[in-house]
């Protein structure tokens, strides 16, 4: 499978791919790869922006796709035998090529009540990907990533979504601090997610200003810039016993509560 | 590994084991199995109700463990080789006897204000182990599951639990829709969560009895003879983009709500 050259690529968004950093460039024009699993596929063929290349299914799934869609019918196994092992693909794949940044201002502005969520060193695909689709399900409008430390929109992380990383842009950027004061800059109420803030969530966001929420990794949680560079420091209250949430459980109840203090 | 004979068990929580159901009886007292991971394996070991037959670490994991533990310090390599492929263990595994589950009236009597969450046919391990983890940092007393289809408590399940298994009692139910029954003849709120409800969540929950929230698994959902068997059925509010949340997503939502609207 070729790489598309640098001077074929179709501008990402309005935005001319020579504009994008080379480095995020390079990582999101890494070339095609599979996205699997029912709502994973038909988000993906649903998406206008997307370039698909190849699609898969059994005789069962390729009645499930739109009509005018050039699919090949193969065994089960000859998917499996395409995609990752362990890949739950449900009889349908899609080769694509990958999703393409938006810019911070592009993804971000102007502001319309909707939640945004940058997520810092989450590197766990299945986890991104969680936090992906319950972005969209409480109707965020775009997901922050680290430039760098981020793994690829595709797979584990794509089927993890159901879809939803079709459905919410997201953006790149090399410092998350930066992205955090230029979003408060732009009129977003920026919140840290720490399991030892003092405020609770629901207290915090009383302030009915558009939130821009921030969510660490397990374990080690937000880097102090990036909490420094936040209005507000909140946690979700709960029992002492346990340490902590599940990284993508808070994300949820996070953009849940953003969502239900604001309707 | 010899299965301990019946006669020999120690009684379930004061329940005398021919007390069990045989079927129930048998799955929990399958023998001795693994459980790794360091919060994983701490809880394990400061469980007084668990026997535990067996303790590997590293020497770096070791020295994170408690005094006075019989340990065998191991190469993580040595380790690996014990535990199914990708057991993530961070250098310490316990291997103990099954944990035992309690009767409904035990775990779920009298009434003290904390909720109940009922799984219905959520099979995958790491969903089941996810909610185990919300439902105790919600304050949550007790995890109720379907005798014959939920997975048993031990491995990935144990890990995605990060200890909330030996903090929570189990109850193992031969008839969901009767157990919900009688715990609404206890004095609970019997709510089951659907995508099709009218009610949302928050209001469901503005009744301040106690809760019992039943869940279904992701696509299939509650079976209607369990959905039938509640007091009032509602939804955490999605865009209707998204088909559905995530069930761990959704069970640490719903376990967040019934909280906050009781404090």
């Amino acid at each position: 499978m070729s790489k598309r050259p640098i001077s074929s690529s179709r501008p990402a968004h309005g935005i001319p791919a020579d504009k994008l950093p080379r480095r995020q460039f390079e990582e999101e024009h890494g070339g095609p790869s599979w996205v699997w699993g029912v709502h994973a596929s038909l988000a993906a063929l649903a998406n206008p922006a997307r370039r698909i290349e190849r699609v898969v299914a059994t005789r069962n799934a390729a009645s499930r796709l739109p009509e005018g869609i050039d699919v090949q019918i193969l065994q089960p196994d000859a998917i499996d035998g395409m995609l990752p092992p362990g890949a739950v693909h449900q009889g349908v794949a899609v080769r694509a090529h990958p999703l393409e940044p938006l810019s911070l201002e592009a993804a971000c502005t102007p502001l319309d009540g909707r939640t945004v969520l940058v997520l810092d060193g989450v590197t766990d695909p299945q986890n991104v990907g969680a936090a992906f689709r319950s972005a969209v399900a409480f109707g965020a409008r775009a997901v922050i990533l680290q430039d760098r430390k981020s793994p690829p929109l595709t797979g584990v992380l794509a089927k993890a979504a159901a879809g939803a990383i079709e459905l919410a842009p997201h953006v790149r950027v090399a410092n998350l601090g930066r992205a955090l004061e230029t979003l408060r800059s732009y009129g977003y109420l920026t919140v840290a997610l720490e399991g030892e803030a003092e405020l609770s969530l629901e207290d915090a966001f009383a302030d009915k200003r558009p939130v821009a929420l921030a969510l660490g990794a397990e374990g080690k949680g937000l880097r102090p810039g990036v909490a420094e560079a936040c209005e507000k420091r909140a946690r979700i209250p709960i029992a002492p016993i346990m340490e902590s949430l599940n990284v993508s459980a808070a994300a949820a109840i996070a953009l849940y509560e953003a969502r239900r203090s604001r309707t």
